[in-house]
């Protein structure tokens, strides 16, 4: 009797909601991106509604337009940080660049936040497109896309080395015989490849989940590739189920020509659920937040991803024909084609793409009651197309509350979602193992100091 | 009529106390260090007592000893923001280190922690001494004393300027005109110099203390003269009053020297107050504890700072004549010199300098009564010698402990010390400013995007 196939769910946090205009609306609070309290009480909200997850997004830059709607916000595992001890279940995912931090300094800051959250940790590795960050760090222009790519591979090969670098009973702490940590059992990890040397062993005991877990948010065949080798759960963007249904069997399958478990990578596309208590108000509610949008800035921001003039994308008109291939873009290359292809597809204008992006920026937005969320959810989940759905409200906090009180039900009732929590970390809670290290059971050449400390 | 002269008091937090021999002792929990419950607890005691902050020394690298004591422990910026959620007024001072960084990454962890924290945030300024570092971020050796200072002073301008790229007004948040940052009020800061070329703006808007508190720990020439342009507070070692009181009166004078209120950089040298209800049980517990010290180890230790070899250290002899100079370390010249002067001074052998070097790693230790303790604190407050002092219980909790519930009050009754905290940020606390910023009403250039975001 095998148990019967349920839903992951992942809340989507982003200061006043997904939807562009969100913080336009009477009651949002324009300023939340840097209260530490708006994010505990999303979180308190989600862990309420049993959900597996929260997660934010991150950029080591801030975006060129600050008039359009909130701008930056508080470092993100900082933010978690704060979280953990606002509750008590629920996981903990933050996005961090692997084009602008070294492996040591990152691999240490998950492994903290997994000590300080009892194991609810999860780092979603991302490789940072666009120059403007590449500018924060004292380069003119982003790392090739295949080269950032390569990197991130290898970051996530040396942290996971760094995380296996203390066995798991490395600590003796022997009090009488004066014996703390048995040397035995840490280890240096002497990590030499193409973009890091890094000795080691890390300055933190292996966490309680072993390794934080792994996400992978990039949908270019490099990013497929990064996520079949090493990721254990994927946020995507897709508009149609027969483009979900095939990304979700595609990536399935790399993973398992890696020899890999299919199992042990779930995947999450996005949804952006507005609801009502009927669908009319459902789509009211849409309709409002689109209209709350201001094109100019929006248009601007299309223009920067086409890589073409604002003055050659007239509002009431649809997308030039001659724009560049994926190929050409050095940037986020599915989020591109992503964006073209909704364009060309539904032969929107300008100012419907706009609307379209704006609300969910590129995520399924999906307005209706309660029940037609969950149906929406269900077929997708029923349909092969997904283990689960990232949840971006496109208003917070209502979206959410509305989401956990009206929808995590309707998905209860029909035996697809938890109603309590059965583990108490992330990988728990998303039915993945706790890692075993890779060098448990060997026995590690005796580690010399090679120079003193401070 | 001018306000009386009051101390300003750190507490200077690490796993079992500051004796390296603290985990030994039946009341100490050996694996504190990946705790979070047990820095929490401290903090709280440390805000009963008033004290202006906490703080966490720190290194991105494992110390070679794991058989000796605590090893390993969380990320600071993490642990103080765990710790900002279960007190409400102390200051929270965190190391980082400027040789192992990227002052965009740090400048932003910084203002985060300052925004969690409500204005509590602090950094010690840390260049980071020997190669064993520098072989977790793909280098060999560590750069250059000098080099690892120049490097420093750079990268606190970059973290200024980042933390000044927003004015404290550049929210304007009009729902109504759809208008939420002002983008003439946020801007670029264009730094190019010798170490770091970074754009800018920072992705985090001003934070409450405007900057986040900057301390500095080093003592050599260099240590200093960073000190004297840049820190608001600084920790320092010294055995005698007679050293304490030149290098205050030397760093005072440097910091006259280029222009800055001499009163605006507090010096706080460290001392290990070993305290019993009469000086008897003071010295017997003192003893008590280096009685636990493993001599092996620490001679280890010792061989490494003076780049020796262990078996040049006879136990019961005294330091060899031919020691190398300040001049040729290239690691932590200020704690070299320290322990050699000592050694000599007081004419130890390797024994000796060995439990002298276990209790206070270097700091003064100090046993007797809480009222001799609140002499030898007074004694160098009114000598000359100090603005205030890091406190380093040698056994935790219970040294905090007993230092807030007996030395406390007697140093509140005679008038030094604070009975209700009068400020809720840490510059508050030491009596600081809070910065304005240098581009205060500078019209920002139009910010623009060159790449989209994700
Ligand atoms: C839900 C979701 C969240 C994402 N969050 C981030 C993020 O926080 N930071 C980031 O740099 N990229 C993020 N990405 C990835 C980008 O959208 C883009 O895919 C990436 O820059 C590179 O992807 P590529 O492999 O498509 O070129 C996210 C993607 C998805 C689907
Ligand atoms: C109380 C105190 C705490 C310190 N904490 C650290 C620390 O956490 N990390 C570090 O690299 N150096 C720390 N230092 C500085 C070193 O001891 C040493 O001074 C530094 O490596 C370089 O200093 P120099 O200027 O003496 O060469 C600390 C110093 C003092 C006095």
């Amino acid at each position: 009797m095998s148990t019967p196939r349920t839903l992951h769910l992942n809340a989507f946090l982003m200061s006043t909601g997904q939807h562009e205009a969100s913080w336009r609306l009477p009651e949002s609070d324009p300023i939340a991106n840097t209260k530490v309290e708006h994010y505990q009480r999303l979180a308190r909200i989600a862990e309420r509604g049993k959900l597996d997850s929260i997660f934010f997004a991150d950029s080591p830059v801030l975006f060129g337009e600050v008039g359009r709607r909130p701008a930056g916000k508080l470092e993100p595992t900082v933010l978690l940080t704060a979280i953990a001890g606002a509750t008590e279940k629920i996981g903990l995912i933050a996005t961090a660049s692997t084009t602008y931090n070294e492996p040591f300094n990152l691999a240490r800051r998950f492994a903290s936040v997994d000590w300080v959250s009892g194991g609810r940790a999860g780092w979603n590795v991302v490789t940072t497109a666009g120059p403007d960050a590449a500018r924060n760090f004292g380069v003119d222009d982003q790392p090739a896309h295949a080269v950032r790519y390569q990197r991130a591979a290898e970051f996530i090969e040396v942290a996971r080395k760094l995380w296996d670098s203390w066995d798991d009973d490395a600590i003796v702490a022997d009090k009488a015989e004066g014996v703390w940590g048995d040397a035995g059992r840490i280890r240096t990890i002497d990590h030499e490849g193409k973009h890091f040397r890094v000795r080691g062993p890390l300055n933190v005991p292996r966490s309680p989940q072993g390794h934080p877990l792994i996400v992978q948010a990039g949908s270019s065949e490099s990013g497929k590739d990064l996520a079949a080798r090493c990721a254990e759960a994927v946020f995507t963007a897709h508009q149609t189920l027969a483009d979900a249904r095939a990304f979700y069997a595609d990536l399935k399958a790399r993973t398992a020509a890696v020899g890999r478990d299919p199992e042990g990578i779930k995947i999450l596309p996005g949804i952006v659920p507005v609801i009502g208590a009927t669908e009319a108000e459902a789509l009211k509610l849409e309709r409002e937040l689109d209209e709350l949008i201001k094109p100019e800035y929006a248009r601007e921001q299309l223009a920067k991803t086409l890589r073409v003039a604002p003055e050659d994308l007239p509002l009431d008109r649809q997308l030039p024909a001659d724009l560049p291939s994926e190929d050409e873009i050095e940037g986020a290359k599915s989020r591109y084609t992503l964006i073209v292809e909704l364009a060309r597809r539904e032969q929107l204008t300008v100012r419907q793409l706009i609307g379209r992006l704006g609300g969910g920026r590129g995520h399924r937005t999906f307005a209706g009651t309660a029940e037609q969320v969950a149906d929406a959810i269900q077929e997708w989940f029923d349909g092969g197309a997904a283990d689960g759905f990232n949840i971006m409200p496109p208003v917070l906090p209502s979206g959410l509350e509305t989401f956990v009180d009206q929808v995590v039900p309707v998905l209860q009732d029909r035996g697809l979602f938890r109603r309590e929590y059965t583990a108490s970390t992330l990988r728990g809670h998303y039915g993945l193992e706790r890692p075993a290290s890779r060098y448990a059971g060997i026995e590690a050449p005796q580690l010399t100091s090679i120079g003193s400390g401070f």
